[in-house]
């Protein structure tokens, strides 16, 4: 994937590797607005209504956290790829292991279990990006900061 | 696709029906909301600017489809699937044949291609929909109306 | 039941026919609105305030339904009658059998049944209205939406 | 009317005393809600749209009003009783007396009895609360200045 | 009137028979901005404040209906004229026959007859365009659901 | 009336002169808002509550005019007299001949007589003032634009 | 001062005690409005932007309580005198013993003392109006605890 | 064109100069309006949405010019005619020189030579209204602030 | 506690017996918003983000009644107390007997037991001021209506 | 203080550390919540509206850093206290040294001292927090950020 | 300096003197915006946070004035230099004489002496331009007017 | 540039360090507001309207930066110096290397090379500042983050 330029103070090679920790996260990302979105229409349950709308500002959320990755990649030079097929390509996580209506419990627990591998992802993609580049190191941090947030929302259902 | 339970006044052998179309439509209501942002991305050229921003409205436009779409199948009974899987298993159709940076004019011209398709399917969808469900054939005709004013937008730039 | 006038296009007789269809709506949306407060009182249980909450958006959407209704009315040279007395008279349906502090699942069950009937209703004069007036048939097919939508949400509670 | 339990301070005998004259005042407030509207949408004549568009913000209060009555009788461990059923049984005054399109006067006139009654059932109400609950009371006191205002734009009109 | 394109779906010569329903539309659309605020600056009387107030956001929706109508012309392909002299040479209907300033009454009646014209052209709009384009009849139709009701506003003052 | 400074530009003598003007025009302004609120609670009739409510946003427009005049003579080293023993005092033209409860009619009359030496007062200070001080007479310029707007509204009650 | 009708529940002779206390509180409402508005614009010294603009809002909430006790006023039967010559003919109390500009601590120790008559002038009212009609009372006690806090702003700039 | 009346401090005859200079401005205000509105819908080429874009809020300007001169007329006294006959009958200028969709630039050249003339006519206006009346002269000079504002826009795409 | 000054109207050793009651006020409401959010951050079970939510507009709510508090003692010439130590040192009541994570269920039932307290000292706490100051047993009974509302909040979840 | 769980990438050793020191800054973060507001009531003196409005965001700040600790406590898996007793308890740091009405730059100095000691207690956990927790770490760098500049402004008052 | 066009109704000569008077003005106005920050962020004392926040609307406002300038310079055929460099060499002024951390009053005392010369400049373009060109001279009479008003703020604090 | 003191945990040499480093900082960034606008004022050609429109939020964005970078030094104890004298005495970088109307391309390209040195030197100061104060650096970090973002935008242009 070459490069069409670099930021000042970045060479070619350091460069690339950012791109593609940043690219696998971005398909992880819009990944998970897809299977949020898909719970919040597949819960049901006694708790349903509160359920329902506890998801929709975290879409909203990681939404906003593709947009700025995948914006940070052509701010380095690189062609972020953001079709479904990338996504499905680029998958190296288990994924939601959930179909069709399902009561809220089973659903937050299969959320916990899919935000476990994000938030592992985006830990280890921080570890490497912090010898490579502090800004997009910083980027992915605050991401962290919001997921495990709403994990634990998730878990506070659980306990 | 076993329906949970039918809304009054339809038979259960009809809402499958709808739900069968009205899944079709959403996935592609989906994918466009990716590939408009794949495109928001990875345009560049003298009209940049412009292009990118025209962009973000439409792509909360088809989210907002989406969202309509899929609300309607868990209203009348059934379980939409909007996992990225089911994009890419669902798609009958041809997709946006572009990647990585292009010019604005190459992207513009991959989005009108990708909304004949779209559009047309979504035409499809309202003529059968007529028969079955003019409430979910009113939400699809309020879809086409969006779409085809973008196209619009989308084709005076290479008028 | 006298018109004032009528609308161009419209004879009177036709009209009338209109207006005895509209009023009978206007009743049930009026009362719906009165119930549907009425639970919103009188829920109590686990999931109380979720419940409670989710009524008033509700509410308010039933209530802009029933203006809709009567100024349509008024518009086609009829009279709305929105006293409590109309709708106690008008009742063809059986309406929410439901008193005092009750949980929160028998409210929903109670709901659920009372908007079976008020759906059905709406849909009923939606094909009678398809042979009268156009407008007045888009009116109610906007109002059956918001309605079916609103049963799915009490649905999944109790699925 | 059994009380679920009653609020710091209060014995069960004053609770009940208390919930029967609030519930009195929800019924009355729930059909001004009503025939407020019905005159919004039958009045005519040359000041048509002044006096339809000055009745909505009224029904807006009244509205609130009911809901806070209602929420007293809760919070005192009373059930509250709304349907259209209730207003109609709990009716001690005399009602609307006007019926179909009529003139901006002579509904100016009808409301202006209506309100006499409505006034004077509250300013009761108010009598007998300060010996029960102050807090009851209160409220009562602040739905009357806002009922005399109102009351007093009608009068004006007809002066 | 030779068309650029045609929107996926309709067939050259349906599209120009439906371009030139609209552009007949838009035109009596915009002159029926020019005359409201004709008649806004005009009318006079002790009524004045209240109907010079009732036509202004009458004039927002026929600019907004203008610019609906315009759009759906050049998205099929079109090309809308907006100009003074359009509005002058499509003229098929009567006008507001009415000069100078002039009590509200007189105002008033000179727009219902005006509305009658603009609504029956419209409803015969609808009738030929259902033969036509589903999406643009729905355009029409919602413009006369507000016409309608504006017109129930002017003649509530005569009645 | 000494002065504290004056601005760069003006003499001591001008400036004295400015302020003497402004503190007339200061007086009639803070005199107007009381006058037109005086109206506006007593004015009855069947246009009550449409001329009621279009008195408001006039207080609050020559309420801004005689902070802003106020500011100038400040601002040129004056000290505004703002009490109500400076309004009788300065007091060099009719008042509002009008006591108690009135006619709306009754009431605009008045206040058309009233605008006349209000208006006619502030233009001839913006010709003493174009002598003067382009500033000051910017200020009173727009100041009389709306007065006479206003007037416009009162005089078209009555013509 | 003869009434135009009562409120429901009130005699003529209690209602023109309780207007002719509200018509002494209307005056003092206004004049204080004037004399805030005069120190706003006449303070100096090096505390003057904050003092300046501590007012702007005291004086929106007097101007706001003189309209709600005009209205009461009008409300009762009565006719409220808003006029200046009323203010200074109603002054029962000393006024503002301060003239031009002067120090922000003198303004300051002026509108203490000015305030030590408003309230105590208010608080008799009350005790008054408690024998009269609890709704008038209501209204006063509400100015006092708003014109109490705003002398505790006064007395801590000079502690 | 007789006048109903004289603001304070003009004559008839100088009156009837000013409405006649102000015809003439209203009528080419509404024109700009439309003529605008039109190469917003015609426009096309890679600068579409730019350009589309940038034209909406200056029709809104001279829309808010046209009322401001329309109701300058009612304010002194004559009646402004604003019908699309007036429009065209009125013209004394060349008129927009382009019709159908066309190029970004040629709408862009046209609209330039358009404001050419706009702008000289209210120029002119200007130094008529001066010997005349300064208020009036006032809102055609803040008119031709904005118009010469826009112009540049415009000359900046062909410069 | 020696007063800075005393309100007119009211004693000094009037004065010092309402500051002492209202200082305990103070003190349990600002607990109270601390307990609040600890029952915020500790509740957990399937209803938690139901009950999560609903307590943080009611700490919003005691912090206002604790600044109102406060700033009425300041108002007397008192000085309010409202560090930590002051809540532990004036806490004359149980407070809350839970920590740690707990479910929902347990978390309600410890505030329905402590909002017990907080009403009935809330209560006596008006008993008292009634006798003293008129103003100061207004605020406090504003705050008990609240109070009790979210009492019945929390009690509808364990009914 | 056992923990429920830990985040993906933290030992349960580890997260018990961050724990404790988030712990000992909640309550810190809470005192100064507590006695931001104490100084805003009891502040006197020439500068007092312009300390008191100051201090307000600052107490608005510090909540929402107490709500960001807290959450992270129990997104690690731990339980925060935010009672008042554990203020008191984990107090290792001074405290505010003020008691009463002082003056404005008592106040001053008292905030610019706890201020040291707030800082420096954050600095330090900063330190540690870097070793266990970057995410964790973050939150209490933003919060330095703002302590520094409140206490800037708080600085410049007594320079 | 060449220009590229002129406005209609320009000479080329004239059009050079209106652009270097105006370049003037936009220098000094663009200096105004660092200096008043400069002051901003240097200011100590015990007013220290009224005159910080006081300045920042004066900062908003000069740069909107520079704006205005700088896009008039422009419309006029002109280019604007709005480097730091055209500051500086453009500066026939004397400039803020005030360095590093100073008391308030020594920084008003010298923003005074800044805005007499600024004040001065402005009057002396007003006159020049007035021969020149209306509409520029407008622009500039309306920065004069709120440059003094903020001067008059400045100079009462030291008064 | 002697400190008047430091924050806790800083000693002054350190502290000494910092301010130099931001006051360079400072310097670059108001100069970057002031080329950016220069650029806004003398773009032209095809481009024109949307390149003006993409600098002015730029501006924004960099006047905050500066304001949050000398706030950091006044915070420190330093004093920042925001006088255009500054800005060309601290120029340690080439600056803008374009003069006049130029073309939108000539334009982008210069700013793309400003902006290289410009997030050179920051990236530099973050370096440097890592080692000295995390809390400054961190400011510096999210400033390059929205200049590279910038940057790319500008790139995209010319691709």
């Amino acid at each position: 994937m070459a490069l069409e330029y670099v930021v000042p103070g970045l060479t070619e090679e350091v460069s690339e590797k950012i791109v593609a920790i940043l690219q696998s996260r971005l398909s992880q990302e819009q990944e998970a607005a897809l299977v949020l979105k898909h719970a919040h229409w597949n819960v049901e349950g006694p708790n349903f209504i509160a359920v329902h709308e506890m998801i929709d500002p975290e879409v909203t959320a990681v939404l906003a956290q593709a947009d700025e990755t995948a914006e940070r990649i052509s701010t380095l030079g690189g062609s972020p790829d953001g079709t479904p097929d990338a996504i499905v390509r680029n998958r190296s996580w288990e994924g939601l292991g959930l179909k069709g209506h399902q009561s809220t419990t089973d659903y937050i627990n299969a959320l916990i279990a899919y935000y476990d591998e994000f938030i592992a992802n985006d830990r280890k993609a921080i570890a490497e990006l912090d010898e490579l580049d502090v800004i997009s190191s910083n980027i992915i941090q605050d991401h962290v900061q919001e997921l495990e947030k709403f994990q634990w929302f998730l878990r506070s259902h659980v306990a």
